[in-house]
């Protein structure tokens, strides 16, 4: 068997999903009432990495045969929902991201509210019209259940929460700081890969150890995010063995599907790698 | 046939319904970070007339003996989650409601933003959470795509959307009016009534009654509401003429379940007399 071009996987996978998103925000124009429709396409389609709906896929992958592009989609719009309202002035007060102006600095707070509120919305319709339409009501609804607990205050919302604050109290321990990672960013993770899976029809079985390599994944993802961006410096000797711990307890589990889980494998290796030894800055 | 006791009907259903929100938000503590509990708390418990989540349970008796409580309660957290929202400082910026601080407030900008985030998430957890728990997939993810587009851009987010454009331009003709009152209320009227008759085991067509049902009282309710403000006073005559012909439109609707339409006709005359010719200011 050949070597996995991850690089290739990744590439085609983004291009599907960018996609499916812009075939599902429809472009703004002269009737776009507080310009909401133009807003959320700037959330949603103004560059990202796409890892999120990747996961998904690759969560279906694992499983089976199915590629449930349109809940890859819903967890992507949650996670745009979410940078939208943690960049407003009340929150994290970001003028740039990706290199443009954030929601609320090319439209406004006002529409930057809305179009949070939107994006989130638009995710729970995605799954329930896609869960209706395939005739798989259960998995679907598992997956809103799946996707609503990450974002909700035991998750993403929670770890906010926690961030903000932590702005006045930074973290003492690995343990605090990890309190805060796991719900603003191992959540989704977690739900993400786990939504592909029950879309992909996994067993529940397979849903749970997918939920742990999603959960691994993404607390190890945040580690090297803080590694790379020079954050919680005291911790940065604790917090690179644990990311490394995490992804290689990923790979573990991933490499339980096989050949199907070779992809979450070397996403798996890709964070190692990134929260590796050398500071990337 | 007893005559019908519409405000005996509306005191125990609101009893039921805050007596399950409240078991479902539990209290904040001193961990609670950002105070986001005792702000969803403060949001969702401190008063309303609970209209929204009544016409669901109504929805669902019109067809049937089912009472879905917590199907109920997520159309009053959406509800919920639209006025935190609305009130925000980029907003409506209001600093009371019923009396109370606003959420932003009492809690801060940041908690306020959260809060909304919080409550319009929970409610699609609850519907998913219940209906895996009935092994109602197929009618819950049916009422989780009714609330959600309900909620999303052609509904409430747009209503807002337009509202705030409005702000700048008021609108020139009822017809421009209740394109705003379509999003900002009548959206979630229908959804609530919608939700009620799905999760009660309504047909097809019973629901597709009660979602007409509920958009003319919402419009109604709406043109009431501007009608005790001293909103729109150049169009008062010709609004109460609406909310009146719509009223009687959602009266004859909710006639055609018989008995089981009794509450819904009782509350479609109640919003009539609310938008009668007295001005009630």
């Amino acid at each position: 068997m050949n070597v996995f071009d991850l690089d290739a996987y990744l590439h085609e996978r983004r291009r599907w999903i960018e996609a499916t998103l812009e075939e599902r925000l429809p472009p703004g124009s002269d009737a776009d009432p507080g310009r909401l429709r133009a807003a959320l396409r700037h959330a949603t389609l103004a560059g990202g990495k796409r890892l999120r709906p990747v996961l998904c896929l690759a969560g279906a992958e694992a499983v089976g045969e199915g590629r449930p592009l349109l809940a890859a989609c819903a967890v992507e719009l949650v996670h745009a929902y979410s940078l939208v309202h943690d960049d407003l002035p009340a929150m994290d007060d970001a003028d740039t991201r990706r290199g443009a102006p954030t929601v609320h600095k090319a439209f406004g707070e006002a529409a930057a509210v809305l179009a949070g509120d939107a994006l989130l919305t638009m995710a729970f319709e995605l799954l329930a019209t896609e869960g209706i339409r395939q005739g798989a009501e259960g998995a679907y609804l598992q997956a809103i259940h799946e996707l609503a607990r990450a974002a909700g205050p035991l998750g993403m919302v929670g770890g906010q929460a926690i961030d903000l604050d932590l702005k006045d109290k930074p973290p003492a321990t690995l343990r605090e700081l990890e309190a805060c990672h796991a719900g603003k960013t191992a959540a989704l993770f977690q739900a993400a890969v786990a939504v592909g899976a029950l879309c992909g029809g996994g067993s529940a079985d397979q849903v749970q150890l997918l939920r742990g390599y999603g959960f691994d994944l993404g607390l190890a993802f945040q580690h090297a995010d803080d590694l790379a961006d020079g954050e919680h410096q005291r911790m940065a000797g604790e917090a690179r063995a644990r990311a490394r711990e995490l992804c290689r307890r990923a790979a573990a589990t991933a490499e339980r599907f096989g050949d199907r889980g070779r992809p979450l494998r070397a996403i798996a290796d890709l964070v190692e790698r990134r929260a590796g030894d050398k500071p990337s800055a």
